[in-house]
């Protein structure tokens, strides 16, 4: 077992509150960092670092956490560059073109989409995303679903069924039915691949009731609960999740004050937070002009704040955590400290994870070393790659 | 001399327009270019294409020519980041800021400048950005000046005189003698290093009289003119800068309909724009949570418009020009293709320029081969680095 230390750390973000001064990432300066066999082993001032097998100098720069992107849609087949140019030119965005993408993934081939999974997971790591959530939700048959879920489990192990993306369109008359398929046969295949189960909750795609019974479904079958939720419009979607129990209800564009009324009630009894978290996407709302959500309102409520890609081809076809973050502070009213622990620390929440997110000896050695000398800079410098070298399960990339 | 062939091409962003269907970006798609001595010899069917001596194998993606960007400020010293962390808990920019890089600029050594300017400028490249001006701007004493041009040689030949940043502080009481040491001495010793002179015209920097003083003392010495004008507020920039021919007047956030009417009032002759191009920096506006300018009436008023990252360590510390055609698309009206002209062929107009933006035999041989088949995926995959290799005076980074 060989051991690597990460040296001449300016600034550790650890996200392990309480060490005083360091606020809520838990700053460290001038530190080093020991991994051994994939895990953090040690973390100390420069000058008592111990030996190591091998030694990365990180020249004083920002060390993070990897990101934690816990929604995203990695299997599928096509892209949609020209509905995007369209609404760009003005036709909004209303998730009718998911069936697009649904048509071109049924006829690619197993290859064609483990090309595409792959390739988009390899971009996302080399961006500093270290864990990933990969959902189904293209292929809407049995066996389409299977696939794209074994696909998934290829790229990471938080795989999500989404059967429930929306209605396919052999089903349009008969939504009843799908959710019949969706909860027997598709959950019966799909559930020993999946660790999620997630409904897009939404006008034009499943409304409460119907939700309901495919997430029941769901953790009947052993499947942890997330949904789409409140993206297009108000709607039922973040109720339904916490009274389920959701890790997490993903978008939270829309919400009155009962909705953040019931996501605060989750709150931890411990005061860290809420046990539901409100995963919030920004590159959706870039890329279809929609309004932002208001995580300053979830702050200051309480509420749990993560952010994700949910890197998609129809509404949001980033894979940039950093992106995220810089619109979170320009758009959403987070700070830059709030927006890169919800990148990091608040994904693995999302994911109900305590391996990944943070950095403290037993955690993954799962890190990223910046091309600058402080974690502000993924907001003052937008749009720059600024992940200089990736670890991930302590493998330098 | 040797020849390099860049085959298999799937989607090529000429600009050079009236090829029939390639609207306005001329595109073309399967072809092959041939590389000879830093400059395009040859496009054509890629079953046509000659022997070379080197063959890169663009695998059916997307290539563009070469960004331009036509507005950055890269010699100067510290960063800002607290002070934007500050502007985004809430406090406005003012421009106030700058004296703060001045003091840092002047205590730095050469060395410390070179240093970085030479960073920024290799980050940009290898985000695709083959030309860029560099402004002088944060010395404001004759020698710091000189020393700030000399370094922006360095790293360009685009280089820009802007002793009229803002006033330094020592000449607070008695701005007309600061305008006399630019205009006097500043100048005589800068002009021999610059290609082009700047001030920036604006409530708290240098007002119309000022302006015009500067820029035609500057264009006496041989320099060409460009403007900051109309950032943070209305303003005489724009119709100063039209009517001393300026090849460009940067920012243009708050036009009135005179400044519209002046700039499309240089148009060509030809039908083929403006001589004096609007550049605008979203850069700035996305950093300083401002209201963007508004590229749709410029260009229906069939204004010629550049897109620039206006890189500087105050209010737009963004090297990436992709980022900036994003927001372009995002928050300016502009569609992906006048996004993606604006970068290129629109950043060559705003620095008089003919041998860039464009890719044709002659060209120099600046291009850039994208991960993605086709030039909307700058705007439709926001924040992903997507510059996959970069040939730059016909050499491939
Ligand atoms: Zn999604
Ligand atoms: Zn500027």
């Amino acid at each position: 077992m060989s051991s690597l230390l990460v040296d001449d750390i300016g600034e550790l973000v650890t996200n392990v509150a309480g060490s005083g001064a360091g606020g809520p990432l838990g700053l460290r300066r001038d530190v080093a960092l020991l991994v051994e066999d994939g895990r953090v082993a040690w973390i100390g001032p420069t000058r008592d670092a111990p030996a190591a097998d091998r030694r990365i100098d990180a020249g004083r720069a920002a060390v993070l956490p990897g990101f934690v992107d816990s929604h995203a849609h990695l299997v599928f087949a096509g892209d949609r560059a020209t509905e995007f140019a369209a609404r760009m030119a003005g036709r909004p965005y209303t998730g009718g073109g998911i069936r697009t993408t649904v048509a071109a993934t049924r006829a690619a081939t197993d290859d064609d989409l483990r090309a595409t999974a792959h390739r988009l997971r390899g971009e996302a790591l080399r961006q500093g995303t270290t864990t990933i959530e990969v959902k189904s939700g293209y292929g809407l048959t049995v066996a389409d679903e299977v696939r794209s879920l074994r696909i998934a489990g290829e790229v990471t192990r938080e795989t999500t069924f989404l059967g429930a993306h929306v209605v396919p369109a052999e089903y349009a008359d008969r939504p009843d039915d799908y959710v019949g398929l969706v909860c027997g046969p598709m959950l019966h295949a799909a559930a020993p691949y999946a660790r999620w189960v997630d409904v897009f909750c939404e006008r034009g795609a499943f409304d409460a009731d119907h939700a309901r019974a495919i997430l029941t479904c769901g953790q009947a079958a052993g499947l942890g609960v997330r949904v789409h939720a409140n993206q297009l419009g108000p709607g039922p979607g973040v109720r339904l999740g916490v009274e389920l129990g959701a890790a997490s209800v993903d978008h939270c564009t829309h919400l009155d004050d009962a909705d953040v009324d019931a996501l605060a009630g989750t709150a931890r009894p411990d005061g860290t937070g809420t046990t539901t978290v409100a995963t919030l996407l920004p590159g959706a709302e870039f890329s279809t002009r929609s309004p932002y959500p208001d995580a300053r309102r979830l702050l200051d409520a309480g509420v749990t704040v993560a952010l994700a890609t949910d890197c998609n081809p129809g509404s949001s076809y980033t894979s940039s955590v950093p992106f995220c973050v810089a619109l979170a502070v320009r758009e959403m009213g987070m700070t830059p400290a709030e927006a890169v622990w919800a990148a990091t620390a608040g994904g693995a929440r999302a994911l109900r994870r305590d391996d990944v997110g943070v950095l403290r000896p037993g955690a993954r050695a799962d890190l990223v070393i910046l091309d600058a000398p402080s974690h502000l800079h993924l907001a003052y410098r937008p749009g720059v790659p600024l992940i200089r070298r990736v670890l991930h399960d302590g493998v330098l990339l």
